[in-house]
């Protein structure tokens, strides 16, 4: 049996992506931008992927721009309004457990002068609102926090972030980084009151490669990336159909049918942690249910490190990501996991388990039994 | 019969690699950054793409970073290094008829204080090498140069100008947007003095969305998308696979029999030359035989305008471009042609035709047949 629960990190390709794909990497290749019919026909893809996408949103289908990924989604919303409104003020507000995309790019921008505060949160993964008031200033621009922590699955009270945020200072702008919350979550950005807000695509089932910056029709931005004028002159480049085409397709699927979806996501996150909370000398970082987000279970097994645990389940075809793999990268950088007060010697004996629809129950029951089978002998070879 | 013509602009992703991109959509599919051994199977495919990539340039895999695209590698190669080497001076050095990807980077980078030289080209295309030596200054810090022009073909004197620029100021980087010119030119950047070399995928059977810059290891640079620290930090962002594994197998492909594609170019090229040289009222704007690329032939037709020979072209399965395509999104850049002295009647009287492997004899005669019978009404429906 295999069980792929590393969806976090990224996805299979479903087959109505690869359909869409395929035809438009061997048919309809021609460049969106041309202007003879097969450019038309390419440039159809690009006109429905983002009209499908923006309806997911209920946003105008022109402030949905294609990027070439996650990454490139954050960098263009920090330092593309970072370096549009540095007149009205150079101070941006974060989380101290932002994904390094945000963090390492706001680390670019201190460098160029922007002043950067990093709220703290507390054990469930949550900044304090109280925090957040406090800290905007009238020149601070920009507040960036996301909305799915990718290592425990903490969903950020979005809604009265927004509210706070405009409450103090209506001109600061509310960036959200949704890279792990969109087609887990019905977003509403006019009605949350989110001005940007960041999707990669291959965290859905789309190809690697693209993702699109949802920018509110208000929101001055300068561009990362300039040519031919593509996208309104905001991001340059020939268009990846392939990509936005697959990316629209996967968005589409991602919202059919999404209650059942997320309710089967729910399902095996129920059972997996409350499975998981049946072995002994295993902590649970991630809250139950509804209050965290469906498809992500972070946990610390005592006793035993990370790695070595997470080669012993790929042995078994198990594959998981050790909790602190994006910070293992950033010595330095307070992970999640720190962020939210996982002890010190727990920080390295942490998996996430990540879900996708195309994962099964049973998958979960093999990966417990796998589990009970490896920990005692993990333990005592630690030991000894 | 099609004839697609507008392999300049976007091309047909290729058997081979679309087997490459499909594995890796659907198999292979996990982040190449994952720590377990889908993660290691992910992560051969990149490997493997940089090794067959700087094997087709003779450089080290180190020196080939991935990007979306040409318009990001680009856009890397100037902002990137000027932003580096801003100390050292801020004047840059670049030629009249560069594809907007550069040309309007470098109005950001004016924006940003830096002072731009742009040389002119003569009829061939060709900057004045006279010019280039006395335009480099002690602060000159970048000169950025086509290999091959995208809307004639002209072939800039590469190796010429890097010893223009190392004999002047040792200290200057050499950028070359080689987009046209990947794939149909062995180039070698250490023998040719070449510092920076952009390639684009999709103009050679890759996938859209996926590109490389290559970057000499001594070069200082500065990356434009921070975050995860991938590719030894200098381009942040879960590692496009199947673009890159795409990639390389489309250049082990252009590469493989190089001569014998190269002069099967040349042969379409000079049949649709010669072919087009015997139609009354034509005149070619592009270089015969191995002056120029191999792939392009821009030609005016008198009396017709092109956006309607095309769409008539079009109606009979032949796909070209327009030769002024680009610089319709750019009043007031000069074009190629401009800069190559068409004369103004006979600007937005242009079409480029350019080849592929994929292209035939036969499409060519049919195309040049489709052009007998069509340019005679449309002189007429035009004078009427």
């Amino acid at each position: 049996m295999e069980a792929y629960f590393d969806n976090s990190a990224s996805t299979k390709v479903i087959g109505c992506v690869m359909d869409v794909v395929v035809k438009t990497m061997t048919e309809d290749y021609a460049n969106a931008s041309a202007k003879h019919s097969k450019g038309a026909a390419a440039e159809r893809y690009i006109r429905e992927a983002r009209s499908i996408i923006a309806g997911t949103l209920k946003v105008k289908e022109k402030e949905i721009l294609f990027t070439s990924g996650g990454s490139e989604s954050n960098n263009m919303a920090l330092i593309g309004t970072a370096l549009a409104n540095r007149r009205a003020g150079m101070h941006i507000i974060t989380s101290g457990i932002e994904h390094a995309s945000v963090y390492n790019t706001l680390g670019f921008l201190s460098e160029q002068g922007f002043d950067v505060t990093y709220l703290p949160v507390d054990g469930q993964g949550h900044i304090s609102l109280e925090q957040l008031r406090e800290s905007i200033r009238p020149d601070t621009i920009l507040v960036s926090i996301m909305y799915v922590n990718n290592e425990v699955g903490a969903v950020e009270p979005v809604e009265e972030i927004a509210r706070v945020i405009h409450e103090v200072n209506p001109n600061t702008l509310f960036h959200v980084d949704a890279i792990q919350a969109y087609g887990k979550y019905e977003i509403r950005p006019k009605r949350q009151g989110i001005d940007l807000l960041s999707v990669s695509g291959h965290k859905l089932h789309a190809p690697k490669g693209v993702g699109f910056l949802y920018i509110d029709e208000r929101v001055k931005i300068k561009p990362l990336i300039y040519g031919g004028g593509q996208q309104r002159g905001l991001r340059s480049g020939t268009e990846n159909v392939p990509g936005v085409a697959g990316l629209g397709a996967a968005a589409a699927e991602a919202y059919r049918d999404h209650k059942e979806k997320i309710d089967y996501l729910y399902g095996l996150k129920d059972r997996m942690m409350t499975r998981l909370g049946e072995l002994e000398g295993v902590h649970l970082n991630t809250q139950p249910g509804r209050e965290s987000a469906p498809q992500i279970v972070s946990a610390s097994f005592e006793g035993v490190r990370s790695e070595v645990l997470l080669h012993a389940l790929e042995e078994k075809g198990i594959y998981v990501s050790s909790g602190s793999a994006c910070s293992s990268n950033h010595p330095g950088v307070s992970s999640a996991l720190k962020g939210i007060g996982v002890k010190p010697e727990l920080l390295d004996a942490t998996l996430r388990f990540s879900f996708s629809v195309l994962n099964t129950p049973e998958e979960i029951d093999y990966a417990i039994e796998a589990l009970k089978e490896l920990l005692p002998v993990l333990r005592r070879y630690k030991r000894g």
